[in-house]
């Protein structure tokens, strides 16, 4: 592939490449043509332009002012083009003062070195042909990832396991326009070398292939911002025992966010390396107070957006109220509640809590109740999609720890991200991807119906290049320097 | 020397030894006898166990949980005994997120690592006599320097600055202790091998060296702190313009630490390197009220423990009140206030602020009214160690940066710590050494004493042996595991 390559990529920057703040120790990198010639000016040591690649030397820095020791230390010289930039890189590995890691970069910039902007380290390593802009960015999201399943598929991107997709992708469009360009070459000659037929179905399976790849986003934004789920239940059923069950289970980070109104609060946990963000909506009722009305919008946008609706029942109500009808319409209430908001590829998961209380006889009494709802106009069964069946429903006890391991094996199965858990999982988690290939989708979806409508050649030919355009912009092999400086302004300075 | 060795000293210990946080990347250290073998589990890439010290190698981390690739990174190898710690090293420099930098240690600890305590790698160089205990000390100084001065004092510290100026005072006390063993075993044939002049004369040679050492702990104490400077002067003399002014001059960050009463505020600036600590005595006058007299009682305590008191005379008041009664009245009661309560060997700056708006004339009356202080009783200027001269006198103006240069020089030479910016100074900054001194001095006292009252060798010998002993301590040539623990449980981990 051709990259843009900049007139200034080669002259020398430096940065702190470690966390700010103060560590044992700080790792400043320098990369450029003369990078090395540079360190050797405040090196005392070994003279590092005379030493091999991928070794390290123990030494000091000098301050050139007085020629005072800055540090004892220890330098790694990396030499074109065998490094992370394709650049001469030394990095110095210096005590982590603060203090110290400015000076050394004071001295740095003054015998000739520039401070490098936030991911121009990645920016050449892309520039220089080491990756692609999607590996690229894998390592920005590498650095981002908080769970298991961000980390995997981050790792998995900036190892190429998404420009591989791509550049199938890339391989089976410039079949098509290959055969394409025949046709028109020879088309004055009624010689036909591929039916419009045979490009349809190439076109359609490439236009497949993008969409599927384009889908994976949901789960990607859901890998970003973790699984939405969202908590129904009356406030005594035992919602925070059973997220803290739930977590301490997996040793997960519970933290509270407050929202805006004390009707919303957000937990995040992780579950076998899923991050999940539980959205209380303790507010869930009819209302005509307006005030109140806001509060239960709120709820009520929660359920439409929620990919799992976690609602959670005191099983122990029934007992408390021999007569049932209170628990009976309570029930009723919240379903009908929830079967109107949710969303319809969200899974609906119900937990009756406290069931160690529960006879047996009365487990069977709320499997009833459950599996028949809705009991009140407007509702009817038959309006369901999906209908509960007594699969939906789990017996469990947050406080005992009764059933815990199946609910957490539902939601991790609900969660629609197990497979991010492989390897080599591919899932989108960039916008910028997300609408590069949505782009080529529609591109694509003009180049079959130019073709099904007999459209001549050369329009056809024309969508296609646009589609070929959309995707080399993902894959960087058509950038701009505009393109570059937004993508790696967002990478911390030192990568 | 012979250094106390753990015996678990060469078990296998990790720790992040970068700043905590996210950044570019981050330096995790691995450090122990099968260091090498550790990370070859979990290593995709070269056999790190054939490769050569001080070499770098690209590869991946695995987890072993499931093969899958925890990071594409760099492994650095060091063979003992050629490592920080004597040990076999591996140091991984990963990806720098938090979640990342977690899951490698936890990886790390599940193939038989132990996570690292605070200090233990420096530790073990200790304990591999890398380096003595003085010299790591100045490891952990080195990185929690804040200002050059501090800086330069515990680079050189770390190098051995202060370890060879122990070394030749360990050496003194042994030849002393040699000469009187000489005298032990042979007084009863009245061979006298060194007189007793000549053991006084070399015990106090050694004292003078011991306190002298001790005596730089004032210096390091400034170091460490900031040189205290109180600032004494109306609110309306121009003190935080002043203060603005020297800052910035110097791109010095300053900033306010509101004290507990609104009459103590300190500011910390640092000029050429040097940290000082001015601390404002806005309050600073009579008073009978005794809530008030607390406030005041704070001003006197900055005033007296002050190395440098900067004076601030609003030079425009004099002009304004054409009887100066109330201007003189004013200075007088202030000098009177000052001289009271200021340390005998602290220094005293007085600077005429807007003095661009005075005329020659009026510049030579307020010198006259200055240095023929006090005016009033029961202050004479007989009484006066130092009494106020012209070049005690500083017309400046802090508004429009004159003579601030002046100030400035005024200040870091009246700082006594301008020998701290020479790179070779020694200057003890840790109160452990200080107290070890000052308990050698003590025993030297004794052996002194001994000689002049005419003791007998044995008891002499004994006050050299804890003489000896003290000193020991301070370089760790004695030291208990208990001491070490308390030293390095100061280090961050990692270092």
């Amino acid at each position: 592939m051709n990259y843009i390559v900049d007139a200034e990529q080669r002259d020398d920057i430096c940065a702190v490449s470690t966390p700010p703040g103060v560590g044992g120790i700080a790792v400043i990198r320098v990369s450029g043509l003369k990078a090395i010639e540079i360190v050797d000016t405040i090196w005392h040591g070994h003279r590092l332009q005379n030493v091999g690649s991928h070794t390290v030397h123990l030494g000091s820095i000098i301050d050139p002012l007085d020629n005072s020791v800055l540090d004892q230390c220890v330098a790694t010289v990396f030499r074109a083009p065998a490094s992370f930039t394709g650049d001469n890189v030394v990095e110095l590995s210096i005590h982590g003062s603060r203090w110290l890691q400015q000076e050394v970069i004071r001295v740095l910039i003054g015998q000739g070195c520039r401070l490098a902007e936030p991911g121009e380290f990645t920016r050449r390593a892309f520039l220089s042909g080491k990756m692609d802009l999607a590996e690229a960015e894998g390592v920005a999201d590498v650095i981002a990832s908080t769970s298991r399943a961000a980390h995997r598929v981050a790792v998995n991107q900036m190892r190429g396991g998404l420009s591989s997709q791509l550049t199938s992708l890339h391989d089976q469009l410039l079949e098509l326009a290959a055969l394409l360009e025949l046709e028109l070459d020879f088309s004055e000659e009624d010689v036909e070398f591929a039916s419009r037929d045979h490009l349809t179905q190439l076109a359609t399976r490439t236009l497949d292939l993008t969409r599927s790849l384009a889908a994976t986003f949901a789960a990607g934004k859901s890998l970003r911002e973790g699984v939405p789920v969202a908590l129904v239940g009356e406030t005594n059923a035992g919602k925070s025992t059973l997220l803290n069950t739930l977590a301490c289970h997996d040793r997960a980070i519970v933290s509270d966010i407050h929202g805006t109104t004390r009707d919303t609060i957000e937990e995040n946990i992780e579950l076998e390396g899923i991050p999940f963000r539980l959205i209380d909506t303790a507010g869930l009722r009819h209302t005509d107070d307006p005030i109140e009305a806001l509060g239960i919008e709120r709820s009520y946008k929660a359920l439409a957006s929620a990919r799992i609706i976690l609602w959670l029942i005191d099983g122990s109500t029934l007992v408390s109220t021999p007569s049932h009808s209170d628990f009976h319409h309570s029930i009723d209430h919240l379903f009908s509640l929830i079967h109107t908001h949710q969303s319809p590829d969200s899974t609906l998961l119900i937990c009756v809590n406290k069931s160690d209380l529960l006879t047996p006889a009365q487990h069977s009494q709320i499997t009833h109740l459950l599996t028949t709802l809705p009991k009140t106009p407007p509702y009817s069964s038959a309006s369901l999609s999906t209908p509960i069946t007594s699969g939906d429903i789990l017996f469990i006890s947050a406080r005992n720890n009764l059933r815990i391991e199946d609910l957490r094996n539902r939601l991790v199965a609900s969660s629609g991200l197990s497979e991010a858990l492989s390897t080599d999982s591919v899932i989108l988690t960039n916008i910028r991807h997300y609408q590069s290939l949505q782009a080529t989708s529609r591109s694509l979806e003009a180049v079959i119906q130019g073709l099904s409508a007999g459209l001549s050649g050369d329009f056809i030919a024309q969508d296609l290049r646009e589609a070929l355009h959309h995707l080399s912009t993902l894959t960087g092999s058509l950038s701009t320097p505009d393109i570059l400086s937004t993508i790696f302004s967002r990478f911390c300075i030192g990568k």
